[in-house]
Order: C-alpha cells, then sequence, then structure tokens
C-alpha cells in the first residue's frame, strides 16, 4: 500500500460527521438548514471551534486582511512552496449543512489522517476557509479568495453594503479586531498547487451512482444589479396611462431576459432571485424596483454575448422607467490544471472508486486559485442536487470518501514520506 | 350674511397651514415627505400636539377601543345626534404632508372658526381621527372606520402584522396603554351626517382651475395577496427546466393579469405595489413570492369579475409554483348622501367658489361612514395629481377655502344658531 493510501485509510467517517454536524448547530435553522452569513458573531463562534480542533493536532493557525483563516501543517523541506486545501465556514441565509464547510473540515481530517499516519510530507499543507464565498451578506461572492489571488483587490470591496446598510470594510474590521490574537499572515502567495473538496450541488453523481467527480473546471458567472426607477403615485387615483411603475417595467424587462436567454440545450443558467420594489406598499405604484441577474455558462464567448446584451434588452423591455444595469461580479470559465486532476483521478483509482470527470456548475473559490496555482476540485454526490437548502444532504460515507481522495491527492502533490516508526508502531 | 357663510370667514389660512407643517416635522423625511406610520411612536406625537391644540379650544377629548381620537364641541340640543368630520393622521411610508391630515386639522380649524365665530350648533360637532386609514403598516387600510360602522368586528384585524411582525393587536394595547389618560368612549354610534375634507389625489380640480371637488362616491377597491411556492435550489447548477422558480412564475402571473385587466377606456386600476421574495439571494432560486394587488372600479359588476377571476388567471399562468390568493380587503363603491353632497355644494356656492361633482378615485374613511350615516367628502385641489409621494403639494389658499366650504356645511348640517352678544362684540 503507498503511503498516500494509508493516510487515506486513517479518514474517520465518524469524528469528521460529528464535525460537521458540530458547525451545521452555529446559525442552525428550521428543517436542518443553517444560515451562517460572513462575518458575523456566527461565523466567529465557527472559527473558534475549527481553531480549537487545528490547534489540538498541532496545526498553527493565522489569518490574513481578508480575514482568510489559514491552518497550516509543516513540510520537511524548508522553503518549499506549500499545497493548499480548504473552502469556505459562509453559508446562504437558508442554507444546507454541507456546502462549503466540508471542503474546510474535510481538510482538517485530512490532515490529522496524515499525522495518524506518522507521514511527513516534503511541502508543506495549509487548510484555509476563505472569507465570503457566498456573496449572500456581502456581493459578489468570492471576495476572500479573490483578494488573495489578486483578482480584485480587497479595497475595492470596501463599500459593499449588507441588507442592514453594513459596509463590507467595517465588518471585515469588526471582524480583524475580534480575532486580533491570531497570527497575522500576508495577504497572497505562491503555493505549489490547491485542491478543493465539494458537495456536487448537482444530481449527476448520486444518479450515476458514481463515489467522485473529478472536476475539470468551472463555468463562469456574470452577476448584474438591475435598477428601474419610476415614480410613485396613489394606486387610486393614477390612470395606468400616466404612471411610471417600476414594477411593471421590472415584469416586462424580465420577460424580454428570458427571451433573450433562452437555450433549448438548457446549459446557460439565468437566475433573477432578489427582487427589491420600493415603497413596496399595496397602494402605491412603486417608483423603484431593483432585481439581481445570476448568469453563467461553461463558453466564455455566449457568458460575453449574452451579458453583453442585458443593458440594451432591458433598455428597450421598458415604457417608462429609468434604467442602470450595473456589473457587480464576472468570473471567466476556467479550466482546471490537468497536473491536478491527474493527481485526484489516481487517488481514485488507487482507493478502487467509481469516478467521472465533470466540470463544475457553481462557482467556487478555486476558480481564483487556479489563476495563481495549478488547481483542482473534488466533488462528492449530494442528495438529489439539492444545494443552497436546509434539505441539502450528502451521507457521512460519501463525505468520508471524498475526504480520502482528499489525503492522497494532498500526500501526492505535497510528496509524503515514509510515516515515522512511532506512528507505524502505533497504527 | 348667514351664520355659515360668517363662521367660514373666520377661517385663518396662516393658522391651519402652520399647523400643517408642524404635523408635517412629525416623521419628516427626505424631500418634503413624511413617514408616519399608524400607532407608532410618532403617531403618539402627533396625536398629542393635536389633542393639545383641541383642548386649548375648549374641545373634550376621548378615544374608542379602536384608538379612533374625537375630539368634541357641544351643541345646544341636549342628546341631538352630533355632526361628525375627520380624516386620518397617517401616512404611506413615503408619503406627503396633507393626505389625511389635512382633514382632521381641517375639523379642527373649523371649529375654532365657529368659536371664533360665537356660532353655536344644535348638535354637536366631533373630529375624528380614524385609526390606519393607510394599510401601510397593517394592512387593510380604514381599519379604524371598518372597526367603527360596524363593516368588520376589531377583532378580525387582532393578528395582522407588520412588515417587523408586530401583531395589529399588540401594537393597538400599547397605544391605548399609552394613551390611558383620555377618557375612553364606546366604538360606533348613530351619528347625524360624516362629511370629510381631503386633497383630491387626482390631477382634475387643478387642471380644470376649480375650488372645490364636491365628491359624488367612491370607487370599490379589493385587495388580493398572492404568494406564490416554488423551491430554492442552486443558480448555478440547476438546469431551468428543472427548476421550481417562484420569481419566474410571478413574473408570468403578473403578466397574465395585465391583460385580464386592460381597459381601453382606462378606469380600471390594477396595481401590484408590494412584492416580497425568500430567500431573496441572488444566487439562489426563489422558493417564495409573494405579491400584492390593489384592484379599483367605479363599478361593482366590474370589481366582482374581475377580482373573482383573479385566482383562476393567476392558476393558469404559474408553470411550477403552488399557488394562495388571499383576498385581504374588500369594499364595493360607494354613492355618497345626496343631503351631504348638497350642503357641500351650496356651501361653495353662497362662498362664490368654483366647483364640480366628481366621484373619488381613493378610498377613504367615508367609505365606511357611509354605511351608518348620510355621508360626503370635499375635496380641494392636489398639484399635478401627485400624492402618496413626498412632492404631494396643496397651496395654502386651496386649503383654506376646502375649510370654508367644511365650516359652512357643518354649520348648515348641525343647525348653526345665532352669535351670542359677546362674541359678536368681540368680532
Amino acid at each position: 500500500m503507498s503511503r498516500a493510501a494509508e493516510a487515506a485509510g486513517r479518514v474517520s467517517e465518524a469524528r469528521q460527521w460529528e464535525r460537521l454536524m458540530t458547525m451545521a448547530r452555529i446559525g442552525a435553522i428550521a428543517g436542518d438548514g443553517v444560515d451562517r452569513a460572513c462575518l458575523t458573531e456566527l461565523d466567529r463562534q465557527a472559527r473558534r471551534v475549527l481553531i480549537e480542533w487545528a490547534r489540538a493536532i498541532g496545526l498553527s493557525v493565522s489569518i490574513d486582511e481578508a480575514a482568510n483563516l489559514w491552518l497550516r501543517r509543516e513540510g520537511t523541506e524548508p522553503g518549499a512552496a506549500s499545497v493548499l486545501t480548504g473552502s469556505h465556514m459562509d453559508t446562504q441565509p437558508n442554507g444546507g449543512r454541507f456546502d462549503g464547510i466540508y471542503g474546510v473540515i474535510a481538510g482538517l481530517e485530512a490532515l490529522e489522517a496524515l499525522e495518524a499516519a506518522g507521514a511527513r510530507t516534503r511541502r508543506p499543507i495549509e487548510v484555509v476557509a476563505w472569507t465570503n464565498e457566498e456573496g449572500g451578506r456581502f456581493a459578489p461572492g468570492c471576495m476572500g479568495s479573490m483578494a488573495w489571488s489578486g483578482y480584485r483587490p480587497l479595497a475595492s470591496f470596501a463599500e459593499v453594503r449588507d441588507p442592514e446598510g453594513v459596509r463590507f470594510a467595517d465588518a471585515l474590521a469588526a471582524h480583524l479586531a475580534a480575532e486580533a490574537d491570531l497570527p497575522r499572515r500576508a495577504l497572497g502567495g505562491a503555493p505549489h498547487a490547491y485542491v478543493e473538496a465539494h458537495i456536487e450541488q448537482g444530481p449527476l453523481l448520486e444518479a450515476e451512482g458514481l463515489d467522485i467527480g473529478v472536476v475539470s473546471g468551472i463555468q463562469g458567472s456574470r452577476w448584474f444589479a438591475v435598477t428601474l426607477s419610476g415614480e410613485t403615485a396613489h394606486a387610486g387615483t393614477t390612470p395606468l396611462k400616466l404612471r411610471r411603475d417600476a414594477v411593471q417595467d421590472m415584469v416586462r424587462a424580465i420577460a424580454t431576459l428570458n427571451a433573450l436567454m433562452e437555450d433549448p440545450e438548457d446549459v446557460l443558467r439565468f437566475t433573477v432571485g432578489r427582487i427589491v420594489v420600493e415603497p413596496n406598499t399595496s397602494n402605491s405604484v412603486a417608483d423603484r424596483a431593483t432585481f439581481t441577474i445570476d448568469l453563467r455558462h461553461p463558453d466564455a464567448a455566449v457568458l460575453r454575448g449574452k451579458g453583453d446584451a442585458i443593458e440594451a434588452t432591458v433598455r428597450g423591455a421598458v415604457r417608462d422607467a429609468g434604467v442602470e444595469v450595473r456589473e457587480v461580479f464576472s468570473a471567466m470559465p476556467v479550466a482546471f490544471a490537468p497536473e491536478v486532476r491527474e493527481a485526484v483521478q489516481r487517488a481514485a483509482a488507487a482507493l478502487g472508486l467509481r469516478s467521472r470527470v465533470m466540470p463544475s456548475g457553481a462557482f467556487h473559490d478555486a476558480q481564483f486559485a487556479a489563476a495563481v496555482c495549478p488547481s483542482g476540485m473534488i466533488f462528492v454526490p449530494c442528495r438529489k442536487g439539492i444545494s443552497h437548502n436546509p434539505a441539502e444532504y450528502a451521507e457521512p460515507g460519501w463525505l468520508a470518501t471524498g475526504t480520502r481522495v482528499l489525503v492522497h491527492t494532498l500526500a501526492e502533490l505535497a510528496g509524503a514520506e515514509a510515516p515515522s516508526s512511532a506512528a507505524r508502531s502505533n497504527a
């Protein structure tokens, strides 16, 4: 048995599940859901629990100025670039127990398994919990990994406000102040590789009876915020022809966008998920309607073409309202590095698992890491593909299998060495 | 000069304007607007100011269990049924300085003018400030006048919640506790007549260069709340064909309702003014969309036909979502009593004013008073017809003219008697 496979055998399904369930209680909502927004007190609680677990197995903990949290296991070769794994700990407002947090807990479990196997690696391995992947509190998501990768400067997010009007910069400063006891590390770096474990968030692996998705890349995303400005008026007295009704123009705009986005192959993803109307009373004509557009496609040309057509389409559709279209997030499609993809494939094969190569429909922090170092992802099945929902579920065994593949992949990428004799005698 | 016309001459344009501007500061918002929701601390502040003014001219103050506030000037004939005037003090969230409050301040000014003229009336005259006319905080509006008139029992509103989740019954109890020093009067009554002064909230009087609208009646209103229940899902991974997207079904429903409500004569009023989406994040498919419908028409048959067709139309339009349609408010069209209408017409004529008979597009508390006693309304112009908006405006002179007509009408309906000699000598 290889050292990597031996370490994979030390993954504890029960310990990992316990930890996931402990995390799920922090921000628990009805129906097994979790609502744990980034940079909140709940987020800090969850991070504190993670830090305790990490320190208990000898990992060193640090934080960068984007509040990305780092857990490090040293390698044997001084100065060697580290291998990174991880994901995020924040959830959607009506989220589940596995999206994001699984990749963090799996990273910790992987280091614990290496430790239990007494396996040293040439390179350090670091688990990172990225700040604000979801974008549910502060849009867009992936702020932590974008800032870390240099894709966008951290300062560019400063003025983003959450629904209560709190600035991102203020929430971040408050968080860093609350975590002032943690050693600070520089934002950025030049790691050897990045590999992230995640639930699929789609139905394919379960439907096909597979254990592992070897992720080939991530489709591109573009997010827009559309604001339509009309004029409020009395619902009883104002003839419809004289109105400048922002809600009615929004209905026209979305209906026309639906036509623009039509895709017989059902590959394009077009979502209007957030709507805010003002003054939002039943007997006043709305003077303002704001809605979001989430557009995704694996083909950069389609993403560019459809996304660039949004503003003109909205302008053509509205009758009366003023139109403002802002692009708030954009990430072109990413193809993962062959060396990481192949390491994951070898891991699955070595452990006798059924796997397939597949793209990711969701975006992930790996998308930004990919610009800095060879990157890849490991998917595990997710019941019925349900995610961003309290009903999100993955069986303990599926999750443990994914972590075994992660251990094997990390061990190979970091250069696993022979276990120490002490660990062998404990085995 | 008649006693009624003499009293009308005592209306002070400046005092009335001052009082309106004092009220406008309680809940003032940007652009000359007012946001003073019913049963809030701001509402109490405004009522306290009104009570002080009323007591200063010798009116007796009382409150009923719906928190309608009453200011009473006694008549000379013991036990005679009173003549009522008044309106409401609450505003829309983004409201103006005149809607509602004008009718209350005009009533107070009318009593002050009668007092200044030394005119006694056979019947008592009472000014009432109805609770929650707007329906902006607790829907539907007109709760105070509906409960007072017996149109709906007060208890039927108990469980209505404001956007913060506060129950109407709790807000009402808190308000009554805060006003416990006021004498309590029974809910209901059998007055002789009701006449309400109000800004037109439409553009006709100003456009036609008229001083006064003699209101013939009020169009009917039906309010509905439509809830569409789909399923939330990940915006990046879920194919559109597999979604149950509540926002998309809402767009289909509103577009189809627009077709149902189409009226080439532009008499029918159809408004979707309030939309709430859940979870309302940009990268999740919405599992719930709630929207309101405000439907109005002067013809009861049209109102019945279109309103009754809403549920089937929504069910026919949606693709995936569960549908719930609740009717939350309904008031059939009302024709005002000829005796009140004619008294208003005589008042306008006696004062040499230009008036016209016209229907009301907005609903008003007078709609419910009309079921209890002969009722009517006096409209004054309203710049460009703008209402439910900070830009709402009526000139001080327009408002004083309306109050003069109100004094004349009240004096006639209440049976004005010769001024006392003391008042005459002060004149």
